[in-house]
């Protein structure tokens, strides 16, 4: 397996090296032969080579069976508006050249840590529902956008096609059928043309999927059900932008959020990551919590190779760590707190 | 004083009925002569007349010095995308034509309430912050909008101007300056060129609020922040979708949604409104909370009026209604639950 490791920014690398540490033991025990190739991307590139994206590291990917990716994001970009070379830039640019048009995003709960939710256990216990998010289109990419030439005016374009929404849509409606049979379709069809598309497009699809009850639900609303009452989801399918602003509203209600895994899925690559950021305060402290890289690289196993057992095997590990108290001072709580590296050897 | 009374559709006459009852009352303990001009809009005026933002509607609005509205949707529209007239039509219409450029917003808690919220009490307690929403510009105006010829691919734009952006910002900096001093403008200036303008445009206006403290915070961190920690906002600013979405997530965090009145404000007329919908299954019954609206009517005697003893006995007379459990359904909690009429008299 050639897995490429773009460990990114901020906290990226350590977490994306004790991920590698345990892919290498699942590896060793199920006798698969594991090639790293690691490549940089976001503000590490563009410290490197001016590129937050760079061809070469392109072409790893592209060579690569999987992506692990950590994150990227440095502050000194942030409140520069005017900045040229962004880290974020590399991001997307990233999706859509390998075609990552799907972000899979589950959210449920660790008994373990469901206290730390913000939310009464009431209304979290037993959560689990998986945001299928497009990655490649939208006001993301859509043309034209920018300014006019005195610059006092700025635009960007929201742009989807029916196919773009309909292959996002047949993997939010597959999932569903493995699931619990309800989808979601998050829009805002009562304004947006292109939320229309989508509505349309997915009332089309459906009955297609018999055994699937399809609900439609302005984004809005969603943002508000979601705190409210989040059992009620199964399958969410939506655009990029309410993708965006839902997924990460989402990532904090089951109180796990170090814990998070994602996947961005196309027609030829698949790349892993953790939905926590950069994180750059607590960069090469030790401190960052690597489980949500850990149970990415779980999610390889199943979503890239098809590998089961592997996946398992890696996921009972981390509730083994849970369990133990081997969890770093985030999770700690009171007892002790193992450092990022220490954690990844225990798991390895 | 005349004012516009526009109940919409759905609960919107029950709950506006019970506002005008206690705006004559404050009228009349205070020596104001009140006239009311009643008029239809949303699904209720397309039923009337095919348009759902008359302009006879608008006539009114005109004349008034204040509008107290109810709410608009009807479910028949709602999952028909091709339909050609939707009553959100008229809302968008409505405020565009009468100006209203800024969504004034606040989330507080009441003390009764508070255990209603879906957040734990330690996270909710105290929380008090207030949203500017840009009303009349961005993505829900944007041209183009529309479909190709053949119907496979839809888009929408994104427009801001420098001065649609400085009088909004202007609204939320002097809000600031009155209460605890913290602006944070909220957008994605990491990825939409119209963020950009909007971060580049309040950075230049800070320095004539240097009491002010201003933060930038992308959208999607602000979409975790609230409800992580929503006790660290006070004034947030942004544009009209995010906003949408945002309020919308703010308002079910003090769990006292029922209760939240809103102002739309512009540079000649001001529109008064309770944050819930049409709430159409509880149309009809004499069920629903009518305090949002009353709560709007006491942010029209401040906002329009500059009457803040008025706006305080509204206040009041509420806080005594929650206190005497003279209250609906939906807050009676096993207590006695009456009616939105007997609310409304007894509030009068
Ligand atoms: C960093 C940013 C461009 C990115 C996005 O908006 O997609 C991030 O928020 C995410 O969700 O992965
Ligand atoms: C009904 C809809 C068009 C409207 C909006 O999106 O502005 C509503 O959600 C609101 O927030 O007032």
């Amino acid at each position: 397996m050639n897995i490429a490791l773009l460990p990114g920014d901020g906290i990226g690398p350590e977490v994306i090296a004790q991920a590698a540490k345990v892919v290498k033991a699942v590896g060793a025990k199920f006798g698969h032969t594991i090639h790293f190739e690691e490549a940089p991307v976001g503000a590490t590139a563009i410290d490197l080579v001016g590129d937050p994206y760079p061809e070469s590291t392109h072409e790893v990917c592209l060579r690569a069976d999987a992506v692990l990716f950590g994150a990227i994001g440095d502050p000194k970009y942030d409140n520069n508006p005017k900045a040229k070379v962004r880290p974020e830039q590399g991001l997307l640019r990233m999706r859509q050249k390998l075609g990552l048009f799907a972000n899979v995003r589950p959210t449920f709960t660790f008994p373990s840590l469901i206290h730390k939710s913000p939310l009464k256990l009431e209304r979290v216990e037993g959560v689990d529902f998986v945001f299928f998010r497009e990655l490649t289109g939208g006001i993301y990419f859509g043309e034209p956008r920018g300014r006019n030439e005195q610059g006092t005016k700025a635009f960007d374009t929201n742009v989807y096609t029916k196919e773009e929404i309909t292959r996002l849509a047949r993997m939010g409606f597959e999932a569903a059928q493995r699931r619990r049979k309800l989808l979601t379709c998050v829009d805002k069809a009562n304004v947006l043309a292109t939320s229309r598309l989508w509505r349309e497009t997915v009332q089309e699809l459906a009955p297609e999927y018999p055994d699937v009850k399809v609900e439609y639900e302005f984004v809005d609303a969603v943002a508000m059900r979601l705190i409210q009452w989040p059992k009620a989801y199964d399958v969410l399918i939506t655009e990029n932008l309410f993708g965006d602003i839902l997924t990460d509203e989402a990532s904090v209600i089951s109180g796990s959020m170090g814990l998070m895994p994602s996947a961005s899925v196309g027609t030829d690559n698949k790349l892993f990551e953790p939905i926590h950021g950069s994180y750059p305060q607590a960069a090469g402290k030790d401190i960052a919590n690597p489980l949500a890289t850990v149970l990415s690289a779980a999610m390889m196993f199943d979503y890239a190779f098809g590998l089961k057992a592997e996946a398992q095997a890696i996921t009972d590990v981390v509730n083994k760590s849970l369990a133990a108290g081997i969890v770093t001072e985030d999770i700690a709580e009171g007892g002790k707190a193992y450092k990022t590296s220490e954690v990844g050897d225990w798991l390895a």
